[in-house]
């Protein structure tokens, strides 16, 4: 296929070649006329549009032991998903647009209906954003993954113009910090949660609160795409930094963008997806452990200057989902306080 | 740092700090001026060059199980420049120039010499490439990797101008195929390689001809980076196309850039590094296993016009060491013969 690249390493040829071609369809749907004919046999090629000085921006990005869940409830695409969403808000947290996506799936045997279902669903979360599919690998590495386990990593590359990148340089005190609802856990803190769970007989199946969702249906909600709602934000309103809510939780990835002299001060009062007090509850995990560990129901964190606060939550709510405001920038060492 | 994103998912904060401040020096050791500033907190950035038309390409490759023969032998650094190499000669195989590098490292419990010495051989490579090592996450998975094994995925960008690509699409009976000089397996077979170790006991200490070479030394042959060189050919001859060999040797990945109608006869009388020998004969490998899983000594296959063919071949081996004429481009049946 003209612009993809695919390789199996470790893989029979046939079985190779049957697999890209059951691919091709969902691969082909993310292919837009930016990308390059004719290429294809080891890399992948996009027409760059007709920029000065423009900004290439890139991330890598793993999904966790996320993987370990979803293999246990047969819900694997929900991972496929996750990692272009996972790799989309990090080019947005900086105001990039993401332009081409590459996957890496690997796993001891191989498992045609597992990849099958990971690259379809990557491509479509790439089609929803505009992005291409642009290269692939599948390895099959006995020895060095655990049998029946898989890893999946994926890598964005984006574009924005050169003054349009955000950095948090400009954040103020008496900014305001707003966050982005989050379905749950998205991909991270999943060690913890799985030591919890291997505590837990039967915790998987166990209702999570009353609505009937279960604790693994729960732990498997996908990670939420904010690219969309962020860009248009940033349209709309003088943005001053983003952070997108990782592994360290809101103290461990706000402070990423906040410059010197700037503390985020935030007041835990917006309402939690219920998976977090279900596993603090059943780990006994003290709450620093909770708020360093998982994203508490904030995906995205926003800072705006103050009179932008309340149009920027409209915006956002919008065209993203929910949204809070969550604190304040004051005058401190750099930093994070969840009170 | 600016412009460099760095994740360790499921590692523990401070360790975390300690290995990437180690890290730190390797990682600038790569910054050029192209990369910007006042980013970098979940994506590096680079300036992109005023281009019109331009073309990005993108490539994602792993290592394979080699790396589990590295850590039998200590030699993991190998295995970090190794995926740059790789990585490199995919964009070269099109004519591109590598502009950026991003990694993904994981294993079972974070192993922090183990980072260390494989990012700063990442880092050594991207240097001498004038690549920016752009980003990387390093995750720690218990559950999903095998105890004491690790997965190394590298993600190179680069640029090519639009009418600058090389797709093979020229290539024409009567063309002649050159063949670079591997050093050995480079990343690929190595499932089958170990399946022969562990037939043979004791096999990693035994030699693998007179030179005093030992099998495992040979088998950790370093990965060989054509990227200069090929370059340095794209400004002095008119070539039709290249083809980095790596998983499924000569005839899985010349046919890759062949168009119909066009077939490669390749006679097998290049020199071949001494371990491709030892492996036929101490796992009883067929022929036509061999040529269709090792590169077999042809680590990159160049095709030119038959009248470039001598000026070609004494400009590669001035620029990237010894190469051969290996076959001709007949009419026929687009494939791949090996006699």
């Amino acid at each position: 296929m003209s612009g993809f690249t695919y390789a199996a390493a470790g893989v029979d040829a046939d079985v190779k070649a049957r697999l890209l071609a059951d691919l091709a369809p969902a691969i082909a749907s993310t292919h837009s006329a930016a990308v390059a004919a004719g290429v294809g046999a080891f890399a992948g090629a996009v027409h760059l549009p007709a920029v000065s000085g423009g900004l290439l921006l890139a991330t890598t990005d793993g999904v966790g032991t996320k993987t370990l869940v979803a293999r246990r409830l047969g819900l694997d695409a929900v991972i496929g998903a996750d990692v272009v969403s996972h790799c989309a808000n990090d080019l947005a947290a900086h105001g990039a647009r993401p332009l081409a996506f590459l996957d890496y799936i690997a796993m001891a045997r191989l498992d045609p209906d597992l990849v099958r279902a990971l690259v379809e669903a990557m491509a479509r979360a790439c089609a929803e954003l505009g992005v291409v599919l642009l290269g692939g690998e599948t390895a099959e590495m006995p020895g060095v993954y655990c049998d029946d386990a898989y890893d999946v990593v994926g890598t964005m590359v984006g574009l924005a113009p050169a003054g349009g990148l955000v950095t948090g340089r400009a954040v103020a005190p008496g900014d305001r910090v707003l966050g982005l609802a989050s379905s749950g856990l998205h991909t991270n803190g999943y060690s913890l949660a799985r030591a919890v769970l291997d505590e837990v007989p039967g915790a998987l199946d166990e209702p999570v609160d009353d609505s009937g969702l279960t604790v693994g249906e729960a732990l498997l909600a996908p990670h939420r795409c904010y690219a969309r709602a962020l860009h248009s934000l940033l349209e709309a309103v003088p943005v001053r930094a983003m952070a997108h809510i990782t592994g360290g939780g809101l103290p461990g990835n706000l402070v990423r963008v906040l410059p010197e002299g700037c503390r985020a001060r935030l007041r835990r009062a917006w309402p939690e997806p219920p998976i977090f007090g279900w596993l603090q509850r059943a780990g006994r995990i003290p709450d620093d452990e909770m708020v360093g560990t998982f994203n508490l129901g904030v995906g995205m964190a926003v800072i705006v200057p103050s009179d932008e606060a309340a149009s920027a939550l409209a915006h956002l709510e919008a065209t993203g989902g929910p949204g809070y405001e969550i604190g304040e920038i004051v005058e401190g060492p750099r930093g994070v306080e969840v009170a």
